[in-house]
C-alpha cells in the first residue's frame, strides 16, 4: 500500500468516505485532537462506530476553557483520550533559563519544541499512521498545498515510515462550521468569544471579523512561520 | 431634487464620492451611529471635512464597552456626537407593568420603540435626511434590496419628506472591516471578543465562525423581524 | 408620632423588628433597593408578609448584571419593582455638552444629579417615608453616625416632612453576608467578582481584599465626597 | 542550632527580622512562592538584599493570570524562579485513567501528590530549609497551630532532616494586604476579581465578602481536609 495509491483513492472522497477508508485499511493509527474545530473528527470517527483511539498535546499552557472542553468531549463521546504532558526535565531548564513566556522574545520554536513536538514524536513512535484536522484553507502560507495522504517528513512511526492523514484537507472553515451546528458536536466556548484558530493560552488571541484566523496565533512573528513543529516538514516526497 | 435623480447619481459611487456629493447638496442632515462598525462613515466624512453632525441613540442598556468606546470616537475625532435619551415616562410605564426584559416574552418592539424609535423620530423631525451605516450584506431577510437612496418610509423630516441615504449601501462586511484595519480606525471592542453585529447588551451575542451575524441579534425571534424599527418601512416607493 | 420617639422605640431593634413596627405605624412608604446587597431588606418585608412597595434608580448605566439581578428579585419575590428613569431633556444636555464620561473630569455630582437625585426627588415626593439599606460600617468619612430613624435633610415628602428608616443601620458588612448566605437570598453575581459596594458602572470597581470597599466607588474623588446626593443631606435635624 | 532554639529566637520577631536571622544562620534554603499573596516575602527578601533562591510548582493548571504574574514578579524583582514541572509518566497515566478533572469525583490528594507535591519532595531533597508564607489565620481547620519554626514532618531535606519557615505566621490577611498597597508590591490580578487564596484554576473559585477564603478552594470537599499535601504533616513533633 503505497501513499500514492492512498492518495488517488482518496483525494476526491468526503471526509467520511476517507475515515472509513483508512480504519479499514490501517491499524495503530490515532487521531490528534487540538481542543478545537477538529472535533469533528472524533465526531465523524465515533458516529461510524470506528472506536478510534484520539490523543492530545497538553502543553500545560492551555486555556483553561480548553481543558474543559476536552473533557467534555470523552464525556459526550464515552471516550478516553491520551492526554500527552511535557517531559519535566526540559521544561524545568527552559523556564529556569528564560521564565515562563520565552516565545514572545526568541519565537515559539524552543516552547513547542518541548511542550508539543518531544511528547508527539514520542508517541507517534507508536504508530503506523495519524490522522489531522489539517486544512488547505488554514493559512496559505503554509497549509496552501496539503494532501489527504502523506508521507510524514518530521516524524518516524513504529516501523519507520509514518503516513499522515488529512480528511478535512479540502473543506472550508464555513464547512467544518456548518456541521458542527447542524449535527450539535459540542464545540470548544472560546469559539463564541472571538477565537477561530485555538492553541496555547499565551499563544491564542481572538481576531476581528474578516481577520486571518492565523493572525490570532503567535501574532508577533512573520506569516510563513506559523507552525508549531507538529506539521513543519509535512509536505515532502510523495 | 428628486429621490431617483440623487439614486441615479449616487448609485454606482463609492462611499466617499457618495458623502462628499451629500453634503454638497443636502442641508440639515445628520450621521447616525450604532456604536458599531459604522464608524466608517464619521471617520470618512471627518478626513474628508465635512464636519458631520453625528448622533447615537443611548437605549439606556448597551454594553458598558459600547459607551466607553463611543467616548473614544468623540475623542478621536474631536466631535460631539448628539447622545438621545429615552422619554422618561415611557420607560417608567414599561419597566412597571412589565419589568427589565419584557422582550425575551412579548418581543422586542415595544422596547425598541421606546428606546429607540420615538427618540430617533423626535430628532429626525428636525433634519432633511439622515446617513446610515446599513448594507445590503447585513441580512438576507431584511436588507436585500437596499439602496444608497431612499425616502424614508417611517419618518418625517423638518418639511415632511424625509430622505435616507446608505452609502455603505453595496459594501460588504469584509470590505469595513479591510478599511478599519488598513486605516486604523478605532472599533468597539467588542469586535475582538466575538461580536459583529451589536446593538443592546441584553439583545446582542457573539456568534460562532461562519454563523450568520443577524442570528446574534434577538435571537429568540424570527429571522425576517430582525429590525429595531430604525429601518422597518424603508423600502416604500421610491 | 416624632422622629425622637420613632428612634427611640427603633434605636435598638432588630432589623426585623423594625420593619414590622415601620409598616403597623407609617403609610405611603417604600423601599429603595440599590440592587447590591441592601437586597436583604426586601427579603425581610416579603418573608414578614409586608407587601412592600419597592423601587430602584436606573440611571441607564448600571452593570448589565445588575439589570439581570434586579429582574431575578422580582421573579424571586414576586414583586413589581418600580424603575425610575432619568429626565430625557437633562440628559441629553449633559450628554450634548459633555459627552459620556464627564465625571471623571468634573466630579460625579452632576451625573448623579440627573441619573438619580431628580427621579428619587420626584418619587419621594408622593411618600411620606422610605426606607433605606445604609449603614455605619459603609463609610467612616459619610456615614458613621446614621441613625435608624432620620428626618430626611435632603427631600421632601408628601405632605411636607419626609422620614427615612435605615434598619440595618448597625448591622455590620458581615452580618448582612451571613444573612444572604445563610438564608440563600438571591445575590448580584458582581459579588463573586470582587465588587462589594455597587453603583453604576463606570463608576464602580471591585476592591482588593481588606481594602475599604468605598475606595471601589468614585475612586478619583476624595474620600469626605462619596455619597451620590441620595444620602447626602441626611444628617441634620432630628 | 535545634528547631527548639530557632523557635524561641523567632517566634516574637516581626517578618523581616526572622528572614534576616535566618538567612544569616540557614544555608541551601528557598523560598516557596505559590503566585498569592506570598509575594511578600520575596519583597522582604529582596528588600534585604538576601538574593534569595525562590521557586514555586507549575502543576500546568494554574490560572493564566498567575503564570504572567509569576513572570511580573520575575522581571520586577531581577529574580529567576525555578519553576517545578510535574513527572510526565505520572500525569499521563492519570489522565489516560481518569480524564483531567478526576479531583472533582475522588478527591484532590491524587492530582495534587503528583502536580505539586512529588515535584516539591524531590526539589526539597537538595535543601537544608524552606521558607513558606503560610499563616495561621488562613484556615481555623488546618494552620491554627502554626509555628514560626517547625521540622518538616512530610519531607526531607539533603542531609535528612528539613526545617520549615512560616515567617508571616503571625500575620493576618489584613497585615499582608496593607503591606501589599502600602508598599505598591506588584500582586496576581486575581485578587482584583474576588479571588483570595489562589491555587489551580480548576480547584479555586472567588469567594463572597465575609466568606472563608478557604471556601474559594476544593470546595466540593470537607473543610479539614483543604491542604494540597504541601504542609499536611507539618505539624509534628518540634
Amino acid at each position: 500500500m503505497s501513499i500514492q495509491t492512498l492518495q488517488a483513492e482518496l483525494a476526491q472522497k468526503e471526509p467520511r468516505e476517507i475515515l472509513k477508508s483508512i480504519y479499514s485499511q490501517v491499524d495503530n493509527i490515532a487521531i490528534s485532537f487540538s481542543g478545537a474545530e477538529d472535533v469533528v473528527l472524533i465526531d465523524m470517527a465515533c458516529k461510524l462506530g470506528l472506536k478510534p483511539t484520539v490523543f492530545t498535546l497538553d502543553t500545560g499552557r492551555l486555556h483553561p476553557e480548553t481543558y474543559r472542553f476536552m473533557q467534555t468531549v470523552m464525556d459526550h463521546y464515552q471516550l478516553q483520550i491520551a492526554v500527552l504532558a511535557p517531559e519535566q526535565e526540559s521544561l524545568n531548564k527552559l523556564t529556569q533559563e528564560k521564565g515562563l513566556f520565552s516565545f514572545y522574545k526568541d519565537g515559539h520554536k524552543e516552547c513547542c519544541g518541548i511542550r508539543k513536538v518531544a511528547p508527539l514524536r514520542r508517541y507517534l513512535g507508536g504508530l503506523s499512521a495519524w490522522i489531522t484536522g489539517q486544512r488547505r484553507d488554514q493559512s496559505k502560507a503554509t497549509r496552501d498545498s496539503l494532501d489527504v495522504v502523506e508521507l510524514d517528513g518530521a516524524f518516524s512511526g513504529k516501523d519507520g515510515e509514518l503516513i499522515k492523514f488529512n480528511p478535512l484537507c479540502h473543506w472550508s472553515s464555513e464547512q467544518v462550521w456548518n456541521y458542527i451546528r447542524a449535527l450539535e458536536v459540542p464545540f470548544n466556548p472560546l469559539h463564541s468569544q472571538g477565537f477561530i484558530s485555538i492553541g496555547c493560552e499565551p499563544c491564542t488571541r481572538p481576531t476581528l471579523p474578516h481577520q486571518d484566523p492565523r493572525e490570532g496565533r503567535w501574532w508577533w512573528e512573520e506569516a510563513d512561520n506559523k507552525e508549531c513543529g507538529l506539521h513543519s516538514s509535512s509536505i515532502i516526497s510523495k
